[in-house]
């Protein structure tokens, strides 16, 4: 079978089950540890929220606490605990303190720290955790563990939400191997709107390098995919390092670390609910990389735009105008703007080309639009989607 | 017949034709003008976009050179005359030339400027302007001005894009009066996005004062609506004070200023295409007024709470989330937020109200959503509407 998933680099268990959070009875409950209960060099990216969920401000807590460690990963979806006040942040510490408590049993030698156990959750806003139904299924969450693909497959399955497909991911990489599971159909789904994701690995690495790792490796993947410019409340991104294979150069790490990102990040975008189209805008020729990154971001979450490529019409006009209030430095006479390899404005007014060609590449699932500004070296690319009726179906309600 | 439009005030005359910029032969050339063609003291605002459109690149540069004086105001509608390079200043030129010459001839004894004509656009980005076809009816908009009622009403009508509705308010002060018109479905109907307005008063006012009237009075009331936070490349509002009914307290006249400007405001919110619903989006208790201005507006322009407005779903998670990542300073377990007058979140969390007395107001068309962040003396409200399958419609293709 091939390897996939949280479950597939050495050392790392996974375990799921309906705790009732869901009203509908699917997996909503997931855990992730280490095998033995060891709390191992764990990095990890939040929301920069202000409103951050309970889970959010609880895992912070406890990473600053163990400066770095953790042995394990709780997840559940159908309830974001977010603006859920003390109460809320009381019921995330209790579940660290029972699955500390069950997983130290396990190995019978061992104490285990609540503070070594991280959470995600994701789901509704401003609702109540319901942990009277949840408190009394730790135990048998935790009994679940085990290292199988399908063990890594259901968690995977246990955190989707309006996800269509659970999302995983496995890096085969000199000596050691990153593996990783991720819900989210990006911020388009938003209902319960929440990126989240677990990547496991069994290469060695001292927390603070794990965390530039991950740090870097976020900002290039799912920090460039963007549906709505919405950000949640819950996003969490956690890396935990087993050491299982022993030490590996940290470039390699590095490149591993993203490339299991972005597989995810895309599997975010081609499943975000009502999207008919994956749009990659690039910005080059910006007087700075920060300039190109405020372009790109202000094309892509524009409602326009998006409605040009839901209507599969290259109106590059729109383009050009959100340009013009990104606040990056701009000189609309020195734009130009490429439909895929089809340049349809040079000198920031329109120019002849195949009108055919063009509408049939507006037709592609897969649409790149590509800036020139001509003022420097700066460059960036933000990957987004259509706005169709899916996305307001997805979120006009809550029911 | 009651008094309405921009030929209410003394003094003004206007007039409008078919110039076959848009396709379908409705009006889409208008003229306002002083009577006597004489240049009076003349306010503006304009578009911030780096990508304005060469009529604000020309109304701006002539503004300056006539220190704060006009004759007349060309409008056009169909064609947005942006991203159109050297040709599209030059053409915008040559309508003031054309029109300056016209009006001279009207009144033998008068050399017109073309410096005293300022120009307004509206339409497609990118587009040559079909000056050829434009051009050799100039002399019959000129030609056409009168001060009726009738004038000014199918003036109105002439700016019209997307709009359902002509946009006309007059306000009736001690002594004098304001008249005006507007088009735009606020940046709702973007396909021809642009928000236009033309004011006449026959108040007396210097140009300084004028200017600074005329920007308080904007910030307070088109600045103010918003619908998907994007900043059409041609936004311009113009006030023309021709000084017949002499001086008037300067309070005076900014407030009649401002009612004018926002009775247009809302006219166009009211029209903004798609929309269902108006929103008054309002922040109280922030650290600053422009605190509370950035959480307002972000929230307005959340896609997802506009997507819950129009499932008429009080969905509060979504506004505190927003208001989380809107850059303002902000301490969640302060937070409270109603719709209406029905308490729903206090202390950051969820409070009991009575469900069926809230399903009840989200079923109008106008919603309230205040937000206290009970931090400070800082408010700011944002007009907004809701994010529905016509504004996809309306904007997924310009044709």
């Amino acid at each position: 079978m091939m390897k996939m998933g949280v479950t597939a680099p050495a050392g790392f268990v996974a375990s799921s089950m309906s705790g009732g959070i869901k009203s509908d009875g699917r997996l909503d409950m997931a855990l992730v540890a280490t095998e033995d209960g060891q709390a191992v060099p764990c990095a990890a990216t939040f929301t920069a929220n202000k409103a951050a969920a309970a889970p959010v401000q609880v895992s912070k807590a406890h990473l600053a606490e163990t400066k770095g460690y953790a042995s394990a990963v709780i997840l559940t979806s159908g309830n974001a605990n977010a603006a859920t006040g003390v109460q809320g942040i009381s019921d995330v510490e209790e579940l660290c303190s029972l699955a500390a408590r069950r997983i130290g049993s396990m190995y019978s030698s061992k104490n285990i720290s609540p503070n070594s156990i991280l959470v995600c959750q994701t789901g509704l806003i401003g609702i109540p955790f319901p942990i009277d139904q949840v408190r009394h299924r730790v135990d048998s969450l935790v009994d679940g563990l085990g290292g199988s693909r399908k063990h890594g497959e259901l968690a995977a399955r246990a955190i989707m939400t309006t996800d269509k497909v659970q999302k995983e991911t496995y890096i085969e990489a000199d000596g050691y191997s990153v593996g990783g599971m991720a819900k989210g159909a990006a911020m388009l789904a938003p209902n319960m709107a929440t990126m989240l994701a677990v990547l496991c690995t069994d290469a060695n690495c001292d927390p603070d390098s794990l965390q530039d790792i991950l740090r870097s490796a976020v900002s290039d993947t799912f920090n460039r995919i963007s549906v709505d410019g919405c950000t949640s409340t819950n996003d969490t991104v956690v890396l935990l390092a087993n050491g299982r294979s022993g030490s590996v150069a940290s470039d390699s790490l590095y490149s591993s670390v993203r490339e299991a990102c972005m597989s995810l990040a895309m599997q975010m975008v081609n499943d975000a609910e009502g999207a008919t189209k994956t749009a990659f805008i690039s910005v080059e020729g910006a007087s700075s990389n920060s300039d190109a990154a405020k372009a790109a971001r202000k094309v892509a979450e524009s409602q326009l735009v998006q409605c040009s490529l839901y209507g599969e019409d290259p109106y590059w006009g729109r383009v050009a105008s959100e340009i013009g209030t990104s606040g990056a430095m701009f000189d609309i006479d020195k734009l130009s703007i490429y439909y895929g390899d089809i340049l349809v404005c040079r000198g920031g007014i329109a120019v002849d080309h195949d009108s055919s060609a063009l509408a049939g590449y507006m037709r592609n699932r897969s649409i790149e639009i590509r800036c020139n500004l001509n003022l420097g070296d700066g460059s960036y690319q933000i990957i987004t989607t259509d706005l169709s009726y899916g996305y307001i179906d997805e979120n006009r309600t809550t029911s």
